[in-house]
Formats: C-alpha cells, structure tokens, sequence
C-alpha cells in the first residue's frame, strides 16, 4: 500500500493528489486533533459500513467535533468513481480534523471541520494465510484508546520498533495485561475458550473485533471478554489479530514464545477465519452507492 | 493569541499564511507525526533561546526525524524581518513533522522533514501578576510526556476542559502524584522548601522549570525534585505554573481549595517571579540575528 492515491476528497471536492493541500493552521496538523476511519471495499460490498460509520460518529462526538456524516455515502460513491475504483476491491481511508484557526490548545468557537478521504486499490485474501510475528511492549499510550484519533505518534513509534524486529505488530501490555496492538485487537485461545480484552478505554472496539465475537456465538465457542496475563500467554494454544485489512490473522510467533511450527494455524483460528469469509461474503452490495 | 500570522516559514520560504498549505499526506496531518517548540523574544533577545533548540534536538532524536537544525538562528532572523518583528516582542513557533508519504504507520525510508515556523506579537508582563484557577484531572496522556510531540489531542481536551470550568490550566494526577499541568510545568511550595516532579517520562523538562531550579539555588531555597502527592496538595503553602509564556504564574484555587484570598501572592513564589524577571533581563542581546 506504499504508493498515493490518484484523486483526494478535500472538504467539497475531488481533487488530484498533488493539489490536496491543506493550511498549517488545520488543527489536524497543529494537535493530531481529529478522527479517522479506515474501511474496505471488497466483491462490490463496502464491509460492515455501518459498523464503521457508527464508530466513526461516535468517536467524533467524544471529542466534540460536530461534522455531519449524512453524506458520506454518496461522497465515497463519487470519490470511487473519479478514482476508477468503482469496480475495483479497495482500500477507504477518511478524517476528519477540526478545522483551521490560529494556534491554542482549547476549541476555538465556530470552525468548520476539514474532511479529507483517499481511495487506494487493494487484494484481499479470502483467507488470510499469514503466519505471523508480534513483539511485545509497555502500553505507553494514553489511556482514551477507545478514541480512533490521528495523534499517533505513540502508534508510529510501535510499529517502527515492531518493523525493525522484524514483527508485523506491536502487542501492548498494560499493568501485566495484555491490551491490544497497535492497529489489531488481539485474541488467544485455550481449550476452546477464546479470550480478549473486554471493551473499555485500553482498546479500540474493533469492527472485526465485534464480528469475532458474534461468530463465536454462532459457532457456539465460549468467549471470556479478559484481558490475558503476560505471563499466561505462553500457556495459550492459540493466537491472533483481527483487523480491517488484518481480517483474522494467526500469530505464529510472539516474542520468543512460537505457538506453532512451520505452517500449521489453531483449529479455532482456522475455524473463525472460515466463518469470517462466509460471513463478509453474504453481506448485501452496493446498490448504486447507496447502500446507507 | 487567536490571530493568524501574516508569513510562515514553510520549507524553505517564506509565504503569506493563506498560501501555506502541506500535502494532506505529510504526516504531520495523518499521524500527528512531529515535534514543536515555542519561544519569546523580549527586549531583542530570544530567551533561552539555547535551551530551547537543544531540547528541540533530543526530542527530534528521540522520535528519530533527522532534521538539521544549523540554519535555524537565520531562518528565524529571516522570518522576523519578513513579519515586520525584528524590533517586536514576539512569540516564535515551529515545528518539524517526518515529512509526506503514503500513509503506513512505520517510519518511510528518505523523506525529507516538513518545516513550518511563524511569529507573532506579543506582549508579556515583566512579572506575571495572574492569580490563576486550576482544576485536577487524571493524567490520561502517554507516560512519554518527556517528547514535544504535536499529537496533542489529550491536551486539547485537557485545556477545553479546564476552560470550560472556568480555569487556566489542568493540573494532571498520576497514580495519585502530581505530574504536570497541561502545557506547563507545576511546582509547590511548604515551609520555604520547593517541590515539582523529577524530570522522567511522566513530565516535559521545562525550560522555565530548569531556570527556576538554578534560581532556586541561586537564592539559597532548598527544592526537593519530588512529586507531590493529590492528598497534600491542601497542604502546601503555595503552588505556580511555569511556562514559556507563562513564565512564572501563582496558583490562587486548584479545584475547590484556595492558597490565598484576594490578590496575595506567596512569599517564595514572588522571590522567584522577581530573580526571574531579573534573570532575563540579564540575558545577552541578539546581535544581528546571530547570537546562536
């Protein structure tokens, strides 16, 4: 995914990438002050659009910026289209900031929110087949995790140390627990239990995260929402992330610890991943782009 | 404050503010990916001036930007001129984000840093005669406090807060000690003895913090580099911020207890606001823009 975009949606247009520029005074610049989303267009289906839209609106209103979604669909329609992607599997990046005004840390009164959103061409796998390696560290982020916002630079510094291990993903632990990685949300298995930090301020309520745990009601796996003891994690059978470009992935490696040899993935990894991809698969089209 | 500059050092020119845009792929705008400083020139000099760029430095180590830092003295010369403040007291602030790339969390390979600098007017007290309210909230922010960072969306919602109850500053609590306030640095004083957090992880090492520690010496007040614990907070004798723009600021109410009645100002509080503005008053003029 290392390469731009073609067209940007800033504020009420499409543009060219080179020409979406925006003030030094935006406060998205200024103080990380803004809320992202991150979704994926795959067989025609933008997946679990409303769950993200819903998440997307409820962090903006935790951190009071009053922007209206009521259009989103309609401009993620006209953006897939000027960017030739209509037809194509995709990749849906949008934030929203809180505006342009001079410098101060407290909300300036009256500013209209900056809306930026990219489309990028993506291939998913039906299944992701990765074998994968995180590392551990200290949660030393804040404690609004909850809060999909752009002031990252705690994110940033995890996924550089990760990358320079040679690690997919940071895991963070927080007062001996684990919470989630920097982009995922972790899950372990034991004994055909399935466990994962509850949802509070140490961890994103993830849309796949939340699709997990459904199908494991309907697969009739019990889930404990706990957070797993860093010291317990080598006692677990199984492991692995769950995120939107993610889907479900196995851990095969975390740490020194390896959960598996060579090939081989948990059979209740292995399960959900199946049920995932049937699930995503029956979801609803797009109906003209105006499927919300 | 609330005014926009007229020219902004953006790269390597200067433009009119309305021209001075970034890519929305710098990420600065995506990731709050950077690093900020802010000074004040008084009576023709940079206060601190030193101080500040060394700690300008680390901090751009610390997150590993390599942004040369040499012909900075110049730019902020040039900038002066070009704002009409070379003979005004103002305010100076930049900041250096990564630069533009495609969007992924882990650092890109060889992207040059963005750099964006701008001045204003200013006009300080010679000794801040406030008596400021403050209120106390959990510090809820990274523990890697000791970085300028511009992620700063835990700060802007700290100072709306503590706007919104009517206040100057929030005064952060972690694990039931004192750390810092917002964007300033907090100390107490009880029985003519100082006390403020160690430098660590858990506060920004204050460049005003630093001056009023060697004026502390200097004055013969014995400070201990002690975290102050919420319980006694009731306790102390007095209580200030200090600050860039702060400078040296007394603390009238923190929550719903009151240090002093009226317009009183502590006795300890005052030596130091007076040895201050003493202390810069001393410092060596600009000469020709190239003190440093």
């Amino acid at each position: 995914m290392s390469q731009y975009p073609t067209k940007v949606y800033l504020d009420n247009q499409i543009v060219d990438q080179i020409d979406a520029k925006i003030s030094v005074f935006d406060r998205g610049f200024l103080f990380g002050d803004g809320i992202y989303e991150v979704m994926v267009k795959i067989d025609g289906k933008i997946l679990y659009e409303q769950e993200h839209m819903d998440r997307f609106k409820q962090c903006l209103k935790k951190i009071n910026i009053p922007f209206r979604t009521e259009d989103l669909p309609e401009k993620i329609s006209d953006l897939l289209q000027a960017s030739q992607l209509s037809d194509a599997d995709c990749l849906i990046y949008f934030q929203v900031t809180r505006g342009t005004a001079p410098r101060k840390h407290a909300f300036p009164d009256n500013i209209e929110p900056s809306f930026v959103m990219y489309a990028l061409p993506i291939s998913l796998p039906d299944i992701n087949q990765d074998h994968l390696s995180v590392i551990t560290m200290p949660d030393f982020r804040w404690s609004r995790c909850d809060i999909k916002m752009i002031s990252l630079l705690g994110t940033v510094m995890a996924n550089d140390e990760a990358t320079k291990q040679g690690a997919y993903e940071a895991v963070f632990i927080r007062e001996g627990k684990v919470t989630e990685a920097s982009h995922c949300n972790v899950f372990f298995a034991k004994d055909d239990i399935v466990y994962t930090h509850p949802v509070n301020e140490f961890i994103l309520d993830g849309v796949t995260r939340r699709i997990v745990l459904s199908l494991c009601d309907d697969l009739g796996i019990v889930v404990k929402e706990e957070a797993v003891d860093q010291a317990n994690i080598t006692r677990m059978d199984e492991a692995f992330l769950t995120g939107t470009t993610t889907q479900i992935a196995s851990i095969r490696q975390i740490d020194q610890h390896y959960f598996y040899q060579g090939d081989a993935i948990g059979s209740t990894t292995k399960k959900l991943q199946a049920a995932f991809y049937e699930h995503r698969k029956q979801l609803e089209p797009i109906i003209d782009g105006q499927d919300v």
